[in-house]
């Protein structure tokens, strides 16, 4: 499946990737504009897509079907759609993350879409679990091919994700498929703690099993993907260790700015209903900090989560995490965790040129609302 | 995981086991009494179980808790159970094949774990899917920890399997979780197949998609099983597909025969309720060829098939596939399929001493109930 590795139209459109250079990117200290990680995002899925899906073509039609449908090449009915994937931030990952330690980027193509594909596998089967019905401004594809199925395409896309890398004659391909599985299990225990915290009562759950939940579910993956880059670069165990830290505590950013966004995001650019994290009583992170800050506000929220919701409800429950506190400590750990993430990263990649790509994904990921 | 691999209790107690020999087996022709294969199954047990325990102590506690309780080590509580994992036949396959092509069955105990974890998170996830209950004499997972957490572990399950080839140092172990992973893909399709006619009116099935069916659903894996002896033993890849098909059209006698016993068998020995199968108005093989067979008796299964069961309900319907005939052709497909699978296996293994603990294991699966 991915035996020919032709060069990418990630390499032939990037005058960056001849050997020896790590240009033409901004010194990190200039302003933050997103366009760069805009840059790295939209070569990722110039190149990845294609190699994604041909692995998706590989499978049975009733399969395909649901995976083209998840990943937004179709509709329900079979139809091409316009597709919307996804911004390919873990397989920016790896491949940015391959090219910060001189590695080959079309080199490490098959093992971006291996974490791209784990990464679908973990929507389809959590959708189900979370009984979300909305992804990426569509219905689930739980809601539009019904349970078991959305199972079973998930199991499919973690098969698949492991066969392109057993199938990948690169040196690298065995220590990756090992670290992905090995990440795949700490998803899945992350996963398990989101929904059993559900079942308990708002001061039942602390900041920090919430966090240590938030860096199983999300921080793993993109670890794993910044470790699986280092890796195809030929990476001595430290700096894959660096990179899968930096990813991680990247990851854990990611995840405070991504629970602000489920309480105070704008609906037409999240695609998920404003508050439905408030509505559906979740945990998140701010509501947590919010209910351990022994404010006024924080007693009105519990009492707010504890009732069925009335008119009005919503926005006074968004007030109080807000006046608890909640919002402004997140965005304050998200800067905190991204202060250790630079740290790691500038462990294993000192030269600010070559780690340039790297903090502009990460700065995107906790940005991207500000 | 699996780096130091020293001699197994199976190689211990086998002195069969020694180079360049294959016995003591019985020669094909004697009468069988299951006793061959019962030897094997329990070297097997002994050899596999202690790396799968092995491989199930790495999972996190929330994981580990739930894949325990399958494999049936720990009661719900966390407390030691006797423990009743099921008959490891395909774990059995993976070395007896690789010992009938010439391979050191100690080398492969690796690879028959994992093709056991693949086993066991279809089995998690097909009892969500299919809401039943009991398995192997105990409540079902899903029933004891919920839906969320009877999928993820399944989905550890697999990520295990994976974990386990990725870490193998054999050379076969890379083609091994290629043909896993392939492997996978086929068993979804089959289950989305088999709950997708689940659906259909009983006239709506035909006898080749259910046969078509039960090859993807349970022959894939058996094939894929003494394909990855084969592959353990150093194959050539005609050899490798011979055992593939082996596997595959057993696996078909199997599920023939499995089907039998779903209605005709003992529930004290099968751990499933008596006519569970014809309860959940299940298309299986022997109900598929009933109403098949144009006769009288199809026609009343149909119309027990369309309407609620009243009392005597389950008796009249068991009758009306046996008098269909549904039974008598299970049984003949079985023994059918079964001479396919000698076939193939006197392609890749013309000894039959050396093909003796293949067909030991076949006879095993196929006569058990008669």
């Amino acid at each position: 499946m991915t035996e020919s590795k032709q060069s990418t139209t990630l390499d032939r459109q990037s005058p960056a990737s001849a050997p020896g250079r790590h240009g033409p990117l901004p010194a990190p200290a200039e302003p933050y504009d997103g366009h760069e990680a805009a840059v790295i995002l939209e070569r990722t899925r110039a190149s990845v897509d294609p190699e994604l899906r041909r692995a998706i073509d590989t499978l049975p039609d009733s399969m395909r079907r649901i995976a083209r449908y998840h990943f937004g090449w179709e509709h329900a009915d079979g139809s091409p759609a316009a597709g919307n994937a996804g911004k390919a931030i873990r397989p920016a990952l790896v491949l940015t993350a391959s090219r910060a330690l001189g590695g080959r980027q079309s080199a490490a193509v098959g093992a971006a879409a291996a974490v791209e594909l784990v990464h679908n596998f973990t929507l389809l089967h959590d959708d189900v679990m979370d009984r979300d019905t909305t992804r990426r401004h569509r219905p689930t594809a739980w809601t539009v091919f019904g349970d078991a199925d959305a199972i079973l395409a998930g199991d499919a896309l973690q098969a698949l994700a492991q066969r392109l890398l057993a199938e990948d004659p690169h040196p690298a391909s065995g220590a990756a498929a090992a670290r992905l599985a090995a990440c795949v299990v700490e998803l899945c225990a992350g996963q398990h703690t989101d929904t059993a915290m559900e079942r308990r009562g708002p001061h039942e759950v602390t900041l920090d099993e919430v966090l240590a939940m938030a860096e199983a579910k999300t921080g793993a993956l993109l670890g794993c993907a910044c470790a699986l880059g280092a890796l195809y670069a030929g990476a001595d165990e430290a700096d894959v260790e660096a990179l899968d830290a930096f990813g991680r505590q990247a990851g854990l950013a990611f995840q405070l700015i991504d629970d602000v966004i489920g309480i105070w995001g704008d609906p037409s650019r999240t695609g998920k209903p404003a508050g439905a994290d408030l509505m559906a009583r979740k945990k998140s992170l701010p509501v947590v900090a919010a209910l351990a800050s022994g404010t006024p506000a924080a007693a009105d929220l519990a009492e707010l989560y504890r009732e069925p919701y009335e008119e009005g409800g919503l926005e006074r429950t968004v007030l109080a995490v807000e006046q608890a506190g909640g919002r402004d400590w997140a965005q304050s750990q998200a800067a905190d965790r991204m202060a250790r993430a630079m740290q790691e990263l500038s462990r294993a990649v000192p030269d600010p040129e070559a780690a340039g790509g790297l903090l502009a994904l990460a700065e995107f990921v906790t940005r991207r609302t500000t």
